[in-house]
Formats: structure tokens, C-alpha cells, sequence
């Protein structure tokens, strides 16, 4: 007896610790169908998430051997490709959905798998009940996926604990160099860090400062907003206490307006400075009112690939999620996505829990207000004893020839059944 | 009887391994100290280099412990601070020399150590030439460091190695990122690495390319001068056939007028795009004639500050030159540098040299026309056979709480014997 087929599709932002996700869920679908015939059957993952599955893109992860499969666990990037691709409203977009139950049909899918963050678990529930509403009830599972951190109802988002070790650690070595340094050289120093709503990865990089004076001396978050005098005589108390300033600023931070920074029409910024990014508007702010030079490093897609750097913690909890995911769906669970619950923050405890797609769907998580110092410029330990278990632990990968020794798995499409499709 | 002491300057931009070089001096004279009573004294190390010897800025190594002393072999940055300071001419700043004399003869330094790049050797040798003439002759010996590889008469420079290995696990995981999502989103990565007039650092990036079409498929070199047309061609020709184009440039990148590119004035750029660094220039470039997304990455101090990535072969040459350095001095050596010499490429072999300080000072080594290939857009198999082994072996740091365990020396300054000076 062989049970019904899953389709996998990563969804979104790729992160340091997706492919751990799909490594877990692989490995336990494996496990399954060999020890509960009838559970479940193949995983055919979408070559670029769902778009994979509107154009017959199917890979079949059986063509993989179990040692590369347990090699997604270290591999950074989304193994089989993600995209952000809408499917649509059924009103205007029919023939999307008839294509899907046609593709699912043919391949005898019952379970399927979205792994991204909240919008994506806004496209799992629209498709669980637009397929159900035509005739093809679907058992949809959303896993969350996420280096923003900003899920609600789950205790963290897989991804985010890998970034934000990254950010904490890279801001620490900064503040290491530019201490060397700050009395004849440079003196202000930025970290621009992704974060286009919520400020999770500029308060994880507050972690690398264990007491006053450490850096980063100051935070900008897009939960706080920015106020250029106010900053300004931040940064010049700082230099003037410490001989240096050190700053971690979200990408999304918001000005009195409203409106991201970065985003600023250029005839609004000081004269002479250039726009294009939160971190060089800071830098030349900085520069051009207190004089002092700077140096500014934009991370970008580096500290969400940083696999070599990622969170111990965080890798278990994305591959703990894959496996439950498979264990949930083959149980009857349907229409909702798995959430990490705390238990308790030192030694960090915690279990796999669930909630309604619904409840998850489209909803985006800021930082509390306890979170955020009271002067908005660092975090309180209120949200120190939140983030510090999830940067916990070490899980280098395996190195070769002094680089990681990531892995291309072969990818092999299934040969195409159907008519082509152009979505 | 005692030996006579030594005074150690870290000089101009610091690195991952600056300190090891650090540990590996001070070990070696606590040692020779014990077993060779008379060969050597106390280390003094300049607070900011040769600055704190001009302004009586004394830190006595001996008040660390041999545990802190050994914890410097895997703290990044200056320990004691760097600094770029100029003495000056003798003709117009007799007063900066008659200080040091007046300051090394209180202290009773015969031995100065002064670890830094190409100009710090010139420094060093001018120090040595100008205090001798004054009557106070020295040990000068110099030691290399410097994130540019940029000595000449050296097989590679401390930093370079560590610099080089996180340029290309950045880029290797950022390729992964793009790969995974280029068909539906971002096609363009850039990553900004540092070298101003050497592109090796942007080199070693190309070793995370292990054959044609893996990251990164362009690098661009300060050697090479910069062709827009001939670049634009590539980068399409390499969106077409591999969907994305991942590129490394050399902060120092130069076009056909010779100039740095990120200096260019704002007036001879793409109308709309911004200056302010090559990265953002080739990408606002790609962006206005090809149309394509870009995501870029400054890795600025990051780079250069990224002990927890460090290269074995990188640690454990800097931590020999600082051993050999005491050695060679008590052994009578003066105007020299050390040097590493190559024995071998793979497995690699190496041993300790020296030069005069003269065949160093102030010259810079940019890459061989054999390390470019033929269209100058990357790196040849001769430069990967140089590159390979000073990348490898893995050599973290402990971590604690989840970030690396760095740490602060006390930095004791020995209280001031002589009048106060301002340089």
C-alpha cells in the first residue's frame, strides 16, 4: 500500500537554515513510508516553490541518496528554488488553481508543504481553500521560515536565530577593529542589517555588547521613529565618552514621516550625500553634521547565507520541523502551520506546537515595547533573555580545500506528464 | 642580569591575526627570558603604536597572565591600538626623534618591533636610520601584516589569509542565496571587497568558484583597468546562460582615466545613480543599461575583523613571526623584515625568511599578469595554486553565549616617568 504523495515548496526570503527544514522532512517521509506503509509516499519538492507546481517542475527527491539529503542540513540557500509567486485571487486566476489540482491530481499529491513566512502562509490557506472550494481537499502544512523573525504566535521563526547570531558576531569583531583604531582613524562605525518592518536582527546585534560602552553603543529600529537630533547627540555623547560610536541600523527605519529612510527623495537629504540604503543616510548624516569619519558595512545577502556561522538552535529547530511536519500531516493535520513554543529561557527549553494558518496568515510581529530600551536606542534584558537562546550552540559545516563544503543536489525533474503551462 | 627591553607597535590598519603575531612575541620573550637570562626584558607594547611612545603611553605586558597573553592568539583587532601616526623629518621634527631617544633611553628599549604594511616598514627603517644618528642605535626588526597581501618579498602577509577566506565563504554562500531565487527575483549580487591598489582580495574570492558558471562567475581587479561596454557584455552573456551573475570588485577599481571609480564625481555617473564605492557603482550601472535587480554587499570591516573564520595556516603564521621576530633579535638581527617563504604549494610548506627593511619600504606588489585571466574578469589556475593554501585549516575562536569569546587585555599603563609631550 502506498500512501499519498507530498509536495514541498520553499516559499520567500531564502535563509541559512531552510534546506535543514526540508532535510528533516525528507528524512522522516523516508522514514514513514518504510515503517507505516500507507502513511505517506514520494516528496516531490517545486522547482522554485509553488511556481514549480503550476509548470510541472517537479523534483524527485528519491533521486537523492540518503547522505545528500542529510547534506541539505548544512547547506545554505533553497535547495530546489523558492520564489514569491502569487497565485492569484480564484475570481481572475481560475485556470492557476485547475492547473494545480490537475498537477496534483497526476501526481497523486495529499500533503502539501509551504515553507516561508507570513505572506507565504497567507498563499497556503488561500490554496487549501480554493482547492477544497473546487474538489480537490488538500492537507496543507505551513512551516514557518523567516530571518525577519516577525511570525506571530510561534517563539521564533527558523532563520532568524543563524542571522542574528551573525549580525551579534560581525558587530562584535567590528567593534574589535574600530576600537583598535578610533583615536587617530575612524571613529563611527555602522552596520546596516536586513529588517524592512521589525528590528529583530538590529536588536540581536545588541547582543555583542555585554555591558555599557561595548559595542553596538546604538540601535535603530523600525519599531522607533528615527530622530535626527536626537541620534546626533547620541552619537557625539558616545564618541565623546567612549572615543567611538558603533551603530546597528534596521534597513527599514522610518523617519517622523513615515516613510523609510533609504527611500528619501534625494533632494530631501543633506547636500553632498547620496541615498540608496538606511546605513549610508546615517553614515552621511553623521559625517556631514559631526565631521567624523565613518565606515559602514552592508551585510546584505550575506548574513542570511552565513551557513559556516549559524545558530546550533536554530539549525535543530528547523530540521525538528521538518520531521514534525511529516508526522502532523500522515496524523490527519491540515490548515496549519508549526510554531516553536518556549518553555523556558535558560537552559532554553523548547516543544513544537501548532496553530490555524488563519491565525498566522499576513500578520506581521514588531517588537514589544519592553524590548526597546526607553531611550529607543538599545534593547532592555527583557528581550536579552528572549534572544540569547536562539544565537546559542555552534554547527559549523563540514570544510574542504578551507571553504564549506556546501553541496548541489541533482535536482532531477520528473519528465513531464501534462501540456505545458505559462503562468 | 636583565636583557634589554622591547618595545612593540602595532601600525596602520589592523587584522583577525594582528594579535596572534602579538601572542606569539610576547610568549617567546617570556620564554628566551627564563632559559637565556640577558637576551631580552620586558615587552612594552605603544598604546596606538609608535604614538604611545612618543607621548610615554607605556602598556606592561608583563602585568597580563600567560592564559590572557594566549587569548590573544584568537582576539581580533589591535589589542594594544594601531595607528597610521607619521614621525616626520628629521630636518623639521628633531623633536619627535630626541622624544623617542628620551623615552626608549628611560626604558631602556633596545629592541623595536614594528608590525605593520609597506609603509610601516618604511617607518620602521627611517626610525632605525634617524636614531642612530642620533646616537641611539636600535634593533629595529619589522614584522608583516596587512588584510592587502601587498609586501613585497613575502610569500603572503598575516590578515590576507583570514581576509581571503571570508571573502570567498561570503561569496559561496551568497551564491547559493541567488541561485536559489534569480529565475523569479534578484539576478545581480555584488560584493564589495577591500583593496585599494591590489585586487587580491577580490582574487581570493574567486576561489569559492569551483568551475565555470559557480560564484563568483566576474571579478573585477584595481590591475584590470574597468571597461564598462566589455563588463556589461559579460554580465549579460552570464545572466543568459546561468540566470544570475554574481560579481567581486576591488574597492580600488580604476577606469580608462586611471581614477578610483567610487571618486568619481557625481556629474560622470548614469544620471539617478549614486557615488560612493565601486559596489554601488557597478551596480546602479547594471541596473540602468540592463535593467536587472541588484543586491550588494559592503563587507567593509567585517571582512578584515572576522577571527571567528580565520585560516589555520593564516593564525599560525602570524603567532611563527612573532616567535621568530624575539628570536632573530636577540640573535643580533636589525633592518630587517620577516618574511614567509614558500617551499611548496600543496601539501604547502613554508619557513621563515627575512629582508632588508629597505627592499620593502614603501613598495607595493599588485597581482602578476599570470594570476589575471586573458579577459581580465578572473583568476587563473597559477593564482589558485598561490591562493589555495593560505586559506585553509579551520581555527575558531571559543565561543560563549554564543558569540566568540574575545577579549580585553587590562591595557596597564605604566605611570609616566618624563614630562608630558604633544606630538
Amino acid at each position: 500500500m502506498t500512501g499519498r504523495n507530498a509536495f514541498y515548496a520553499q516559499s520567500g526570503g531564502v535563509t541559512a537554515v531552510i534546506n535543514a527544514t526540508a532535510c528533516g522532512l525528507i528524512q522522516e517521509a523516508r522514514r514513514l513510508r518504510l515503517q507505516q506503509p500507507g502513511s505517506i509516499g514520494k516528496v516531490y519538492a517545486g522547482h522554485d516553490g509553488i511556481l514549480g507546481a503550476l509548470t510541472e517542475e517537479l523534483i524527485d527527491t528519491d533521486l537523492e541518496s540518503d547522505a545528500d539529503i542529510a547534506r541539505l542540513r548544512y547547506t545554505p540557500g533553497g535547495a530546489f528554488g523558492s520564489s514569491r509567486y502569487h497565485l492569484g485571487p480564484l475570481a481572475t486566476h481560475r485556470r492557476h488553481f485547475e492547473r494545480l489540482i490537475e498537477v496534483f491530481r497526476a501526481y497523486d499529491i495529499g500533503y502539501v508543504f509551504i515553507n516561508g513566512g507570513d505572506g507565504s502562509m497567507g498563499a497556503a490557506w488561500h490554496l487549501s481553500q480554493t482547492l477544497a472550494e473546487l474538489g480537490y481537499p488538500l492537507q496543507v502544512i505551513g512551516l514557518p521560515k523567516t530571518v525577519d523573525n516577525d511570525l506571530v504566535l510561534t517563539d521564533t521563526c527558523p532563520g532568524f536565530g543563524s542571522v542574528a547570531k551573525y549580525v551579534a558576531t560581525s558587530m562584535r569583531e567590528a567593534g574589535f577593529d574600530v576600537a583598535s583604531m578610533a583615536r587617530t582613524s575612524t571613529r563611527i562605525f555602522i552596520l546596516e542589517a536586513m529588517g524592512r518592518h521589525a528590528g529583530w536582527i538590529a536588536a540581536a546585534a545588541g547582543l555583542a555588547s555585554g555591558h555599557e560602552g561595548e559595542p553596538p553603543h546604538l540601535l535603530l529600529f523600525p519599531e522607533v521613529r528615527f530622530d535626527a537630533e536626537r541620534f546626533l547627540a547620541r552619537v557625539e555623547a558616545c564618541v565623546q565618552r567612549f572615543g567611538y560610536c558603533t551603530i546597528a541600523a534596521a534597513e527599514g527605519l522610518c523617519d517622523e514621516g513615515g516613510c523609510a529612510i533609504g527611500a528619501l527623495p534625494q533632494s530631501e537629504l543633506p547636500s553632498h550625500t547620496q541615498a540608496g540604503g538606511v546605513g549610508r543616510y546615517i553614515a552621511e548624516l553623521i559625517h556631514a553634521r559631526l565631521g567624523y569619519k565613518y565606515h559602514l558595512a552592508l551585510a546584505d545577502y550575506l548574513q542570511r547565507a552565513a551557513r559556516h556561522l549559524a545558530s546550533g538552535t536554530d539549525v535543530e529547530q528547523a530540521h525538528a520541523l521538518g520531521v514534525a511536519a511529516v508526522d502532523r500531516a500522515v496524523a490527519g493535520g491540515r490548515d496549519i502551520m508549526l510554531t516553536l513554543h518556549r518553555l523556558a529561557d535558560r537552559p532554553y527549553r523548547w516543544e513544537i506546537g501548532e496553530v490555524p494558518l488563519t491565525a498566522v496568515a499576513n500578520r506581521e510581529r514588531r517588537m514589544p515595547a519592553e524590548f526597546i530600551a526607553a531611550d529607543g536606542f538599545h534593547i532592555t534584558d527583557i528581550c536579552r533573555a528572549y534572544l540569547q537562546p536562539l544565537i546559542e550552540g555552534e554547527d559549523p559545516p563540514p570544510f574542504r580545500d578551507g571553504l564549506p563544503d556546501y553541496m548541489h543536489l541533482g535536482n532531477h525533474r520528473v519528465p513531464r506528464r501534462l501540456q505545458a503551462f505559462l503562468p
